[in-house]
């Protein structure tokens, strides 16, 4: 992804291997400094998944992998990091996946930092292709909405919802981005709108609720990405996905999902099984550290929520774009 | 309203009366302080109803009628301070029709205090009644779900979507309040989750966006206020309920306005003829003093949505419930 410095346009991914350690954006610190950490020992790297130094599902998969790259460097026990890195967060399936991959990788004898590399680079590969796939769908003029992140912060590079959305603008189309703001963590203002910024691409942030304002006053698209994809078609992704995809359907307003094949869980039969996180009342009651609720109200915090295949119009894979019924022609 | 402060239970109104000043609460203040102001010039008092140290269309028209009230004991042009008053804000009806009530009033040489007086109470009495109408909806272990705040703060006392929920839990009924925090003021989670803990009725804050994750898990029925209704039962009501209503008729869920009959403007033929409020960027990309958003990243801030009447279940008014076809019955 194109960032802006001090030193001129600067290109970087949200994580990679440099040194005997894993480096990463802390995505948590922007839009207002961008900030690189890194970690040598993979339980450090699990916290900063568990903490969401990093987050998006593929930017998670290829940070476990270098996590699984960090124990098999360093003489680790392969069954209990896995399991470890595993347990960083419930619902996005490259995680499992990513781990699994390297695990298979190591146990074939593998170069750990190589086999960890070629996964990011996968994901980045993939990216690239839902973009090719993704960008014809945007005309000039559109307006396309989106939510949270589903950038290249969250898949390496490129990013999933975004990748048509950058190769669109870099093929020369002009259009207009509507990034929903996405509360609690406001993922859509502090992440999507800073990569927006950065590529220079038309954009306003809009408060979630006024996500339904602006669909019935004329959205031409809207395009997600996706934590978890069920085998019928069902996907988890970040909380207020699921309202989007029924305004969407109400104004026939076409809605597709982004997400590279490793996204898709074919063991999870329908959205009905897939684990909803629940997380802490004090990202919701607590912005910018100040309380904000009143003291004695409760808060409840689902940080996904699950849309069913029928609201969607078509998954803008790296293996072209598919219909909910055309899922199981990607079976791996 | 019931208010918890260290000297016990107290009862207070959002604005009224005493020794020649308006009174109110300052609701920007909510829910981290309980704070009163008070002013004797008009001019303040619309510059109050501006800033939204008072807010809420019900609550607004008094505050108003306060307004004209201040200006003819001080000898005032009433034409100017009519003015000058209906300019604070664009899209309450209430604002507009307080405004001209005391101008009647006082043409026909009533005292001003009295008239003003007799205005918030004709409105406390109309949520009383909106609340008798409405408590027998809901039923013993319902969820409930509204928006905003459309409680007393909001109608000077009693509320119009939180009458309901306020007389059914005196009654003795047992249930639980969704209360959306609603961005971007977040009013949701300061006013109306604060009210519903003073008067310690079950509840929990949740993101917007959440709402229709919880609509799809089940909600009994969604209660939202309005800022002014349409002479067809088109309404507009605060950024983010329209989301709500559509969600609703998806999965079946009963969705009532709750509104006196002052908020009906039957000059405003539909919906589309309503003017919306749009509001400063900062109230999005700023919160509680940290600005969140990228810099360059622009935002937009509709302060309301406009929501078609074939959403709307009912309309409960002071007058009883009303489907959107009976709404002409009401007209003055």
């Amino acid at each position: 992804m194109r960032v802006r410095t001090e030193n001129g346009d600067r290109d970087i991914r949200a994580v990679w291997f440099e040194d005997g350690r894993v480096v990463m954006i802390d995505q948590r610190r922007l839009p207002h400094e961008l900030v690189f950490v890194s970690f040598d020992d993979y339980r450090d790297v699990a916290e900063a998944i568990r903490n969401m130094t990093t987050r998006g599902a593929p930017s998670i998969g290829a940070t476990a992998a270098y996590a699984m790259c960090l124990a098999a460097l360093k003489g680790e026990d392969l069954e209990t990091a896995a399991r470890d890195i595993k347990a960083a967060r419930p619902t996005a399936n490259d995680l499992f996946y990513a781990v699994d991959r390297m695990a298979e990788s190591l146990a074939e004898g593998a170069d750990p930092v190589e086999a960890a590399d070629a996964y990011a680079q996968s994901m980045v590969d993939r990216c690239i292709a839902i973009g090719e796939y993704g960008a014809p769908l945007i005309k000039d003029g559109f307006r396309v909405m989106t939510h949270c992140n589903a950038g290249a912060l969250a898949t390496v590079d490129v990013g999933t919802a975004l990748a048509p959305i950058r190769k669109a603008w870099a093929d020369g189309r002009r259009f207009f981005v509507y990034a929903s703001e996405t509360r609690p963590r406001l993922q859509g203002m502090q992440l999507t709108a800073w990569e927006l910024n950065q590529e220079g691409i038309d954009h306003a942030i809009i408060p979630d609720g006024a996500s339904g304002h602006f669909i019935r006053q004329g959205v031409d698209m809207i395009i997600v990405g996706a934590d978890r994809i069920a085998a019928n078609g069902d996907f988890a992704n970040k909380i207020g996905t699921f309202e989007k995809a029924v305004l969407a359907k109400e104004f026939g307003v076409p809605f597709y999902v982004a997400a590279p094949i490793s996204t898709f869980d074919f063991d999870t039969a329908t959205g009905e099984d897939i684990v909803i996180e629940n997380r802490s009342e004090e990202e919701v009651t607590v912005v910018a550290g100040n309380r904000i609720a009143p003291v004695g109200s409760p808060a409840l915090n689902p940080a996904f929520d699950m849309t069913p295949a029928r609201y969607v119009t078509g998954f803008i894979t790296e293996k072209g774009i598919l219909r909910p019924s055309e899922i199981e022609k990607v079976r791996g």
